[in-house]
């Protein structure tokens, strides 16, 4: 298990967009039409649902993808996973009568018996809306053509949570704006999502605040739209947002120089320099070096997807998950981690 | 003129006890018998002085003396020469009547009617306090061999401030403490010095604090002993000070290995790649990797007396003396002039 989820797979390609788009993610929500909900399903059920799915995905190829019991996993496997995205906190948390379906590429994870019966996620680098929902809609196909889906001729798939309703499809793309955050335009952006009907939260922040400038864009809508206008409007959207990002760096270049390169310049002597770093304040001088590389800052050549990579890289059950580390040396081994990664061009 | 003084001699010399003690320093002050002192003398009186000084010293070897008038310096010239101690403010900002008395090596100088008639210093690397009083006594004798000095049997050397009768000898050593200062045991330092009748001042602190946890100690006390028994009194409690030191230091690396290092390796970062920096920011990362390379946490091998010369060449004079440099470009040639001293080991 461990050799398939130490590695990034879809954080180190290229995608469309990466100067600003880091990543793309989308779900649906499914439901089995003979079965209570989870919350309302005993273990028992729980389990039959688990049988069902094996059973009914058992043409899916092998050696491509791995189907595991989350009481099978250890603490620090489930964290792994958790910290991919790959399952929810929940997911890792409660995790009697629940399974994870994944692909030898990390970029599709059913969960099954989360909120909903089947939670099928699909993630790909950069703005890659159209790639990545159409691998989502070719499994729920797939699973579809195997077992029967609730679903409402008036409302669409059933879901737990009637906010999923609908196409029950999320989307969602991981936004870098250093621009927009140091020129503040962030906040008209946050002021008017809403009445685009999208959601947008730090990554990492808890609150108020956003660590690494690292945004999460998402559609609030799944109902009274088709899947592919969902995803049309969110990306007409996000393609905005970026070009009104890219104009932010160019002004900060062109008005901020000597302040935007020291800025630049510092964090990335600090992350080379570091003898132990927390992950808050590594992503905090990551987003500064990611900047000051799609500014042509550098004369140093760094790994153009060096931030994606790390930015799962840095967590700290990926530290963890190769080897044995005492918690007064995670830190430490954070900053070589990063130290590594900077060294080599790949 | 220019290239006298735009590069350093002492401070880049080995000296002992270099880990701790950047450089020793010493002046006298001596008046003319027949003349009032500076302050009570016009300028008809003080510019005699100059000509009386300037024939009777005449014997001095032109090649390595400079006989500077004042007046005749640019601001940038004056500026450096305060810089590196040679002139005091006061010398720099009142120059009517004033001049300067320099050697080659720059560690004598001979200020002509600041507050004395004769203000003669004396400098060098490390705890040198015999090496550089022998060369001040000497030139010092020189001089009373060909004029004639205010004494008095029963006060020893007048001067025009009395807390400087008698030896009118003060005599410093400026000292980098950072294991005193974090381990916090600087404050015993300072709370007990005036008992020995010294004096501790931090050497860039306006008020209360110090920037690069450099301390600049010296005598207070000029009368009642000889010049040797207040130099053997200043060295040995500076001896005792620097072994407080150590213990610090070595205390710091046994017990706060991780936290030092961390401390003192993003120093070396951020002075490596700053794009601008500040003074007082500089010499508190400059003291930090010098706390660094004495504790022997690099890999990196840095020249050894990197700080005591960076300390001067740092400075805003140094860095404009040897070519025009606008205001806003000043802290950029900063970051530069310590990059390119880190890079290579002399």
């Amino acid at each position: 298990m461990n050799h398939i989820i130490t590695d990034n797979n879809w954080q180190i390609e290229d995608g469309a967009e990466k100067d600003v788009v880091l990543g793309s993610r989308l779900r649906l929500a499914r439901n089995l039409e003979d079965f209570h909900f989870p919350y309302q399903a005993s273990l028992t059920e729980k389990n039959k649902i688990i049988d069902e799915l094996f059973n009914s995905l058992g043409f899916l190829d092998e050696e491509n993808y791995y189907f595991l019991k989350m009481n099978d996993l250890s603490d620090l496997e489930k964290q792994v996973l958790r910290e991919k995205n790959l399952i929810s906190i929940d997911h890792a948390k409660n995790t009697d009568g629940r399974a994870l379906l994944i692909n030898n590429e990390l970029n599709l994870s059913i969960m099954i018996n989360e909120e909903d019966h089947l939670r099928i996620q699909s993630f790909g680098a950069g703005l890659e809306f159209s790639k990545i929902w159409h691998r989502a809609d070719q499994i729920d196909d797939l699973i579809e053509s195997k077992v029967s889906y609730s679903f409402s001729d008036k409302w669409g798939y059933l879901t737990t949570c009637p906010t999923n309703v609908g196409t029950a499809l999320r989307a969602s793309a991981m936004c870098h704006l250093p621009g927009l955050v140091i020129t503040g335009k962030m906040y008209d952006i946050l002021g008017a999502a809403g009445k685009f009907g999208l959601s947008v939260r730090g990554v990492y922040g808890e609150g108020s605040g956003s660590v690494g400038e690292l945004f999460q864009i998402s559609n609030q809508i799944t109902l009274g739209y088709s899947e592919e206008e969902i995803i049309d409007n969110l990306e007409s959207i996000i393609y905005q947002i970026i070009e009104e990002e890219r104009k932010s760096r160019k002004f900060l270049l062109e008005n901020d120089y000597n302040k935007i390169k020291d800025i630049v310049m510092r964090s990335l002597g600090i992350l080379k320099y570091a003898h132990n770093i927390e992950e808050k304040e590594a992503l905090k001088y990551l987003s500064r070096v990611k900047l000051g590389q799609t500014l042509g800052l550098f004369s140093e050549e760094l790994d153009n997807n060096f931030f994606g990579d790390l930015l799962f890289k840095i967590r700290k059950a990926h530290l963890q998950i190769d080897k044995f580390t005492e918690k007064d040396k995670i830190d430490i081994k954070r900053a070589k981690t990063i130290q590594k990664k900077l060294l080599y061009k790949e």
